[in-house]
């Protein structure tokens, strides 16, 4: 049976490193708030879950996955649903200090996910972009002077230390953290362009695994498909001028 | 064999979880960084770590914890610490959709620490809390005025659907999830007293939930010993009146 897969309709979101992984390895799934019909009711199938106060494990936000194959447990927190899925559908690494590893790596990817919807909500995720534009520039020229260097060149040593030499961060083979290394490349060149074009080029390794995420068949199959929601100024990556290099 | 747990040895930040967790289980463990000694070459044992550019599996940054009887295995981020090392030390749900959810809770109180730190650096932790304190102000006011109830509202309910009526999160016994629930109370507590007081008497089970894992032996030893760090104005709790409410 299918995997129920819920998270907002209209972004990527903290839901896309989940949805990669799900596609790059062909699993059964339902993306539930994307179900042909009413968008507005396929949304209520979230808000259901959400305002539900009888369930004795509550997701505290979206994205979940529901297992049917589990007594249909529940799972919240993207780097939480990886955790379980990936040795179901072949994407996790083989050995106990791998995985361990790899969670590692999704969870430092969730610090940077928050950080980069900070840039451009540096004072509140309630309030419109519009109303804190001067702070969030102030927070987004720190982020690309520290957080993007910091962050990227941590990962560029991850490949770089991977002793089989196979150009993936764990092992011989991807896992699901080569397919968050994608989405965060992919990511920061949508929201910041001219930054990441001033830096691409100190971390080679990292492009490369980019662009091998990419040629992936699954992957570039659902990349180029209605599936894969476009980049816009809802989700975690927004591209505002004002906030990128020059 | 003792677990090694390092840590920045002047701060609660966010190894305090962590730590919270060795000391309630009675754990044997050595926290490096705190050793008796000089504070400088106790610190120096974490940045050889960070700055190690041979391990395979390299942390991004502390608090990790070694495992001798593990193959040295190292693990970094204070969640995935808390999901490999509570089933060892007595401290997991038995089951398997109880220590996921367990783990769900800690990965939303993870997200919950960032915010909070946020309040006093709304701009970068690359600058000091006094350039940016206008800034900070803005955001400490939205996250008293929504994340707080959120959060807040969030784990009374967890507590409240629990079935056992064990007044603990899960199950009936204590879990690792209902030492960061005292945590976040204590933190914000300090952080925000005002706010707090304003809004206690709305979460009962959660105080209730705090008073009995103060009481519980290990834990009220841990406390009222010089291994429990005082909060102050270096870690991720910080208490700045400006940013209280009135």
């Amino acid at each position: 049976m299918a995997f129920e897969f819920y998270y907002w309709p209209m972004i990527q979101g903290r839901g896309e490193v989940v949805r990669l992984a799900l596609e790059e390895a062909g699993a059964d799934y339902i993306d539930v708030a994307r179900l042909p019909g009413d968008q507005e009711d396929n949304r209520a199938a979230i808000l259901e879950i959400l305002q539900d106060t009888t369930q004795e494990y509550p997701p505290f936000a979206p994205p979940f996955l529901k297992d049917p194959e589990n007594n249909n447990l529940m799972i919240a927190q993207a780097a939480n649903i990886l955790n379980y899925v990936a040795p179901k559908i072949g994407l996790a690494p083989k050995d106990e200090a791998g995985r361990i590893f790899a969670h590692q790596i999704q969870l430092t990817v969730t610090d940077l996910l928050m950080e980069v919807h900070d840039t451009h909500h540096a004072v509140a995720s309630a309030l419109y972009y519009e109303d804190q534009i001067e702070e969030s520039k102030k927070r987004a020229a720190n982020f690309i002077e520290h957080r993007i260097p910091k962050h990227m060149g941590y990962y560029e040593q991850v490949i770089t230390n991977n002793t089989s030499e196979s150009g993936w961060m764990i092992g011989d083979a991807l896992t699901y953290p080569d397919l968050s290394m994608f989405q965060m490349v992919e990511g920061l060149r949508y929201a910041f362009p001219n930054a990441l074009a001033k830096v691409e080029a100190t971390y080679p390794k990292m492009i490369a695994l980019r662009d091998k995420v990419a040629e992936q068949p699954n992957t570039a199959a659902y990349l180029s498909s209605d599936r894969r929601i476009d980049f816009n100024e809802m989700g975690v990556f927004r591209h505002y001028p004002e906030l990128d290099a020059d």
